[in-house]
C-alpha cells in the first residue's frame, strides 16, 4: 500500500531546515509552521508544502505600543478583600502583580472607571471617600472599621501574557517585553489593517496565516514570582477598556458598572450564573470582534491568503459556537488537542473550510529534557483523542514548538508518523460520513452551546480537583455514540417543548453553578419543562448536584424525579431506611470498584427509588421512574474507560434502550466500536496500551470475537461475516 | 472507712420488693421510683428512702380523653412533596404515618388550620382551589401540572407517641394506646388541676412528683411499619391546637399561618436559622407553658410534695436555659444523661434546688438480655459523663427501667455500686467549688442560650454522621476547664461590646444552618463585631464552614480572620499555593494521626495563614493571626480524648495562654485533672479502661509522675507535695 500523504503540519525553525523537509517526508506533512519564539526559514518556501505564519495581530510591535500607550490592552482587576482596622485603610493595588505585567491605568478618569466596595454590604463606596495616591500605588480609603474592601481597577498588558509565560518557561534571556496591544482602539484599528497588509506584502511565500489569535487575551495573570496567580481560559477581563466600554453603554442603554467584569473578584468565571450584564456585555463583544475580524479576513483573502484562527491565546470574543462566528469568513480554526473534549471543541465548530488540531506534546524543553518521555505523553494524548476524532473528525492535525528539540528522540519522532498514518486512514475511511448515534442527549447549564465540550474546563484541558468528576462526563461523552449538544436554560424558557428533541438531558455540577443552574430551578417552566420531559418518557442524568437549589423544602429541586436529595442538615430528624444496594443495567459490567471521584457526601434515596450504590452511608447512584420516564442520579464521574461504559450505560437505560446496547457495541469496556452506516464501515479501537479480548456485536447483534494489540484500530466493511 | 449513702435513685416495681430494698442497700440510694410500664409497690412506701412517683399529665386516662375528643393534644404534619401529573393532583394525608398514632382533625375549620402550598414557587394554593375527600382521606387539588404540592394539617395525637415507643420496644401485648390530652385546652386544663390533687391525695406515700413531663411531647412520630419516622427531642409541632394558636395569634398580633410550625417540612429543627415568627411562637409557649406549670407546683407544694420536672417526653414549653423556668417554682429537674453534654444540660440549669441525672443503660430488654452487656455500656456511659460531672455535678444520679432485668447481671449491680461510690465522693470532694478555667467561651449560634449543651442535637444524645464532627466539640467542651457559655447573633447585635467577657468565640457547624448563622454574616455588626474582638486580642474557633454564606465575594465571611476559604467552583481561577504543613502548639502532642471526622473538601488557605494540617489537598486545621488575636479554623471535630486535647490547646492558643498550658494539666491526654482552688483539692481520672502513666502539673508548674489504674479518680490536696 502506496503511504499516504496530507493533513498533517510540522513546524519548522532557522536551525532545522533540513530535519524539517526530512521529518515532513516521513510524517507525510503538507504544511509547515513558525511558532512563538521561532522564525521561518524562507528556505522552505519552495519544500512543496503549505506555509502557515503565526501572525499576533496584539503583538510584536513594541514601538506602535509604545508611541501609544493609551491604546495598550487593558483589563480589570480586583484587589483582594482588605479589612479596615481603624476609619482608613489603604490598599495596595499592585499587591500580588507582577509589575512587568501590568500597569495601573491612572491615564483614564478613575473616578468613573474605578470602583470601591464595601465587601461586608456590597455597597459601592462613594467616589469622595476614596483617593489614590499613584507615588505609593495605594488606594486611601475612608472606612467604616472592620468592614472588608476590594478595589476595582483598570491596567495595563505591559507584557504580553503568553510572552511571559512562553519566556519564563524557556527561560529566555534578554528578550523584549512584547506589549498587547488594542486593536480594537481607533488608532490601532487602522494601523493593524495597514500591518497586515504590509506583512502579507512582505512574506509573499506564506499561504495561511495563522492569527494567534485576534484582539483579547484570555484571562492569565502572574504574581511576583513569575507564578501563575489567576488564570481563565473563558475569562473576558483583558478584553476592556474605557473606549470599549463606553460604546457598550451606548449600545445597552444603561450605565456600565466595573462590577459588571469584576463580580465580587469572580470575574464572571463559568462557574458562576451569568447576569444579564455580564450576557449582554459578551454579546456586545462578540459583534464588535466579528466585524473586526471580517475587515482582517477580507485583507486576507484580497490576498488569496487563507485566515486561520488559533483557538487559544487571544481568542476571546470570537466564540465559534455563537452565532457571528461564521460570517466573519475564516478558512479555518486550530486548537491544541489535550483530550477528547478538546477535540471536540475544535471538530464541531461550524462555518469553516477546515478544522485542525494540534497535538500534544507541545515541543517545549518542560516535556522535550533528558530523562522525559514525550512517547508516552503523545500516545495518551494519541488514544483520548482519537475515540472523540472518530465520532468527529478535525480535518488535519499537527504539532507545535522546536522542532530541534524532537529530534533527539527517534522513538517519539516514528510514533507521529504512526499518529499521523493512523489519522490520516481512520479519516479516509470516516469520509465525512455520519457515526451511528444511540441517542440524542444534551448538556443542560446555564451557557448552553457557547460553552460547547469546554464545560467545566477552567483552563485549556487542565486537571482539577474541584471538577474532574463532571469534566469527566463531557470527556466520555467526547467519544460516545451520542448525538451531543449543549442547552440552557434560557433556550428552555423561550421554547419550552424543545426538549422532546431529545433522549437524555444531563445537568452535571455543584449546586448554585452556572452548570447546574441554581436559582433557575425555582422557575416552575423550568421544572416543570424538565419534569413534563421526564414524565413523557425521557431520560434524566443528574451528576453531583443536578438541579440543586436549596429552596421551599427542597435541595433537590427535582427531587421527585430524581428520587435523591441531599441531607443539609434540615432533614435529620427524617429517619432513612432507603439504603440496600441492587443489581442493574447500569452497573452490570463494571469488573472494577466503581470510581466516583470526589462523590457526594451525606445524599440519601427516597421511597421507592432504586439504590445502586452507596459508600459511607451516601448515595452515589440511583435510578428512579417518574411517569413514563427515567432518571439516574450519579454522584461524580471522573473519566476512565469504565465509566465511560456506566455512563453509556445510564444514557440507554435512561432512555428506555436497554435492548439497543448490543448494537455496534463492544463488549471489553476497554475497547470501543464506532460505526458509519453511510459508508458500510465500522471500527474496532483498543483505548488501552495493552492487549485486549472481546466480544463485538454489530448492528443486527451478531457478534464475533476479537483480540486486539495495545492501542489498535482495526476497520471492517459492515458487509463482512 | 464508713460507706456513705444517698444521693442515688433505684427504680421499682411489683415483682422486685426485696429485691429493691437489698440493692438500695448496696448501692446507697435513698429514693425509689417507678417507671412507665411499672406499679410502684406500697409495701416500699416505708423502707427509708424517698418516694418518686412518674406523674403523667397528659396521659393514663383514656378515659377522659375518650370523652373530649376535641382536646386531645394535636400536631401539625406536611405530606411529602408530590408532583402533580395533570391538573388535578390526589394527595393521601396519612400515607407514611401510622394510623393508630394519628387521625386527621377534620374537626376544626380546615380551610383555615390547613395550606396546601405549591412548593414549586412556594405560593399558598386558594382554599378554592382545594378540598379534603374525608371517606378516601385525600386532599384534591386543582394543580399547575408538574408542580410539586405539600399538604399541611392538623392531626391528633390518638397514642402518646412515647407509650408507643415503650410498648413497641418492649413487645407490650394487649395493652390499650395511652392517648395523649393537651392540657392547655380549656377543659382538660380544669380536669388536670383536680387530677393532680386527686392523685396526690390518693398516693399520700409519695413525696415527689416526677413530672413525665408537663404539657406538650417533643416530635416523634411513626410510620405504618413503626419505625421511627421524625424525631425532633427540641420539636414544638405537637405543640399545637386552633385554640392555642388563636391566643398566638392575638398575643403576637399578626395572621397565624401553619407555615410558621410546618417551615417548608423542615418543622423549624434545629439547624434551620429560625424565623421571627417561630421565635414568638416559642416565647408565647414558654410563657403559657410557664403559668400552667406555677399552678401544679403550686399544688404539689400545697401538699407538702416536691415537684420534679423530667427533661423529655413532654417537655416542650419548658426550656430550662430561658427566663421564665425559674419562676416556675420547680424543685428539681432529672434527665438522662447520654454523654458529658446531656448531662451538663442537666446539670446547669439554674432555678431548681437539685438536678439529678438518670444513667444509662436504661434496664430494657434492648440491653438486658442474654448476651448483652450492660457492664460496658455502663462504664462508657460514667466515663463519659463523669468529666461533665466534674466540671458541674449534678446533685444525683438514678437509673431506670426494670429492676429484674438488672438482677441477672451481677457484674453489673456491683458496677453501679461502684458508680454510686464514685459519684458520692467526687460530689463530696466538689463541694459546691468553682473548677479551675483556663479560659472562658462561647458558642455562637443563632439559638444562643436556649439550645446549651443541646445544640448539634437532634435526638437526645443520638449519633448522626452529618453531625458529630460538629457534637463533638460540644461534648468536649462539657468535661473541659473553660467557662463555657452559649450566645447568639441576636445578642451580639443588641450589645455588640458583649463579647469582650469572652477569651474564645466558638463557630461551628455547615454553611447557612443556624449553628453558623447563614446571612447573619451579611449584617457588618455582627461581622464587624467578630471581627473587632479578634482584632483586639480574642481568639475564634471556627469548625466546619464557619461564618460562611456565599455572599460578596466571599463564602467565609470572615475569611481575612481565618485565612481560609472553601473552593466553591468560583474561585478556579486563582492559583493557590499555600499548602505547606507547619508544627505548632495546637498539634504538638497529637500521638496518632488526627480525626477530623467527615471533615470538610475544597478548603484552601489564603496567603500568610499558617496551614497545620491538609489532607486530600483541602486544608483541615489552620491558624491565623489577626490584629492582636488569634483565629484557628478546624475542619471537624468528633469526640476523642485526642480531640478534646487538640481543643484544649486550641483554645489556649487562640486565647494567647499557651504559657498557662501547664498548670492543673496531665501530660497523658487519655487523663484529665479537675482543680477546685477554693476547695485546695484536684483530682486526676483516667477516661479509658485501662492503665495510664501521666506526668501531672499542678497550678503553680510543678509536676509529678502518675500511673492509674483503669477508670480511676484519684483526689489530692493541693498542699500536698
Amino acid at each position: 500500500m502506496e503511504k499516504q500523504k496530507g493533513q498533517v503540519t510540522i513546524p519548522t525553525d532557522m536551525d532545522v531546515i533540513q530535519d524539517t523537509v526530512r521529518l515532513a517526508r516521513r510524517w507525510g506533512a503538507d504544511a509547515v509552521r513558525d511558532c512563538d519564539g521561532t522564525e521561518f526559514p524562507v528556505e522552505l518556501k519552495d519544500a512543496g508544502m503549505k506555509v502557515y505564519a503565526t501572525y499576533y495581530t496584539t503583538r510584536k510591535d513594541n514601538a506602535w505600543a509604545k508611541a501609544h500607550p493609551e491604546e495598550i490592552q487593558q483589563m480589570y482587576l480586583m484587589t483582594p478583600l482588605v479589612t479596615a482596622e481603624s476609619t482608613t485603610l489603604r490598599i495596595r493595588l499592585m499587591k500580588g502583580l507582577h509589575p512587568e505585567l501590568l500597569q495601573v491605568n491612572t491615564r483614564d478618569d478613575i473616578t468613573r472607571w474605578w470602583e470601591v466596595i464595601d465587601r461586608s454590604t456590597g455597597e459601592v463606596v462613594p467616589v469622595s471617600d476614596w483617593s489614590f495616591e499613584e507615588a505609593d500605588g495605594e488606594v486611601v480609603i475612608k472606612s467604616e472599621p472592620f468592614h472588608d474592601y476590594t478595589v476595582s481597577f483598570l491596567a495595563y498588558l505591559i507584557w504580553d501574557p503568553v510572552h511571559m509565560y512562553n519566556a519564563t518557561v524557556n527561560n529566555w534571556e534578554g528578550v523584549e517585553h512584547q506589549m498587547t496591544f488594542d486593536v480594537r482602539q481607533p488608532k490601532t484599528h487602522a494601523f493593524t489593517l495597514e500591518r497586515l497588509e504590509h506583512y502579507i506584502k512582505a512574506h509573499p511565500y506564506v499561504d495561511v496565516l495563522r492569527f494567534t489569535t485576534f484582539f483579547h487575551q484570555f484571562t492569565l495573570v502572574f504574581d511576583e514570582l513569575r507564578r501563575e496567580k489567576y488564570v481563565d481560559w473563558y475569562g473576558y477581563s483583558a478584553s476592556v477598556s474605557p473606549y470599549i466600554l463606553e460604546q457598550f453603554e451606548r449600545e445597552a442603554g444603561y450605565p456600565f458598572r466595573p462590577e459588571y467584569i469584576i463580580d465580587q473578584g469572580y470575574y464572571n468565571n463559568q462557574y458562576r450564573i451569568p447576569s444579564k450584564e455580564y450576557l449582554d456585555f459578551t454579546a456586545f463583544q462578540r459583534r464588535e470582534v466579528a466585524k473586526l475580524i471580517k475587515e482582517m479576513v477580507d485583507i486576507t483573502h484580497a490576498h488569496h491568503k487563507e485566515a486561520m484562527m488559533f483557538l487559544g491565546d487571544h481568542w476571546i470574543g470570537t466564540e465559534p459556537y455563537m452565532e457571528e462566528f461564521a460570517g466573519v469568513g475564516l478558512d479555518a480554526v486550530v486548537g491544541s488537542v489535550g483530550n477528547g473534549a478538546t477535540l471536540r471543541l475544535i471538530s464541531d465548530i461550524k462555518g469553516v473550510s477546515y478544522t485542525e488540531g494540534r497535538l500534544l506534546p507541545y515541543f517545549f524543553p518542560d516535556t522535550f529534557h533528558e530523562g522525559g518521555d514525550p512517547v508516552k505523553e503523545a500516545k495518551e494524548n494519541w488514544v483520548t483523542a482519537r475515540r472523540a476524532i472518530l465520532r468527529k473528525p478535525v480535518d488535519r492535525i499537527g504539532y507545535g514548538g522546536y522542532l530541534k528539540l524532537a529530534l533527539d528522540f527517534p522513538e517519539f519522532v516514528a510514533y507521529v508518523e504512526h499518529v499521523c498514518e493512523e489519522f490520516r486512514q481512520l479519516y479516509k475511511e470516516i469520509a465525512g460520513g455520519t457515526p451511528y448515534c444511540a441517542a440524542k442527549v444534551a448538556v443542560l447549564n446555564c451557557w448552553g452551546k457557547s460553552r460547547s465540550w469546554g464545560c467545566h474546563m477552567v483552563h485549556h484541558a487542565i486537571y482539577f480537583k474541584k471538577n474532574y468528576s463532571y469534566a469527566g462526563v463531557i470527556e466520555a461523552l467526547s467519544g460516545a455514540p451520542f448525538d451531543v449538544s449543549f442547552i440552557s436554560f434560557d433556550e428552555i424558557k423561550e421554547h419550552p417543548g424543545m426538549l422532546s428533541e431529545y433522549d437524555v438531558i444531563f445537568n452535571i455540577g455543584d449546586a448554585d453553578t452556572a452548570h447546574t443552574g441554581g436559582a433557575w430551578w425555582c422557575d416552575p417552566q423550568i421544572s416543570g419543562a424538565l419534569k413534563r420531559f421526564v414524565y413523557e418518557g425521557g431520560g434524566l442524568i443528574g451528576v453531583g448536584e443536578p438541579c440543586a437549589h436549596q429552596a421551599n423544602g427542597h435541595f433537590f429541586q427535582l427531587s421527585t424525579v430524581f428520587g435523591v436529595e441531599k441531607e443539609n442538615g434540615f432533614t435529620l430528624g427524617y429517619d432513612k431506611y432507603n439504603w440496600q444496594e441492587h443489581l442493574h443495567f447500569i452497573t452490570e459490567d463494571a469488573c472494577r470498584t466503581l470510581d466516583f471521584g470526589e462523590g457526594k457526601k451525606h445524599m440519601y434515596a427516597l421511597e421507592g427509588t432504586q439504590v445502586l450504590v452507596t459508600r459511607d452511608k451516601s448515595v452515589q447512584l440511583a435510578v428512579n421512574h417518574f411517569g413514563a420516564g427515567r432518571a439516574a442520579y450519579i454522584s461524580g464521574l471522573p473519566y476512565s474507560f469504565q465509566n465511560s461504559r456506566l455512563l453509556h450505560r445510564a444514557v440507554l437505560w435512561s432512555a428506555g434502550k436497554e435492548t439497543e446496547l448490543h448494537r455496534w457495541f463492544s463488549q471489553n469496556q476497554n475497547t470501543e466500536v464506532h460505526a458509519y452506516p453511510g459508508n458500510g464501515r465500522y471500527c474496532v479501537v483498543n483505548n488501552t496500551d495493552a492487549c485486549q479480548d472481546t466480544v463485538i456485536y454489530r448492528g443486527d447483534g451478531t457478534s464475533f470475537e476479537l483480540s486486539l494489540k495495545p492501542a489498535q484500530m482495526i476497520w471492517y466493511d459492515m458487509e463482512e461475516a
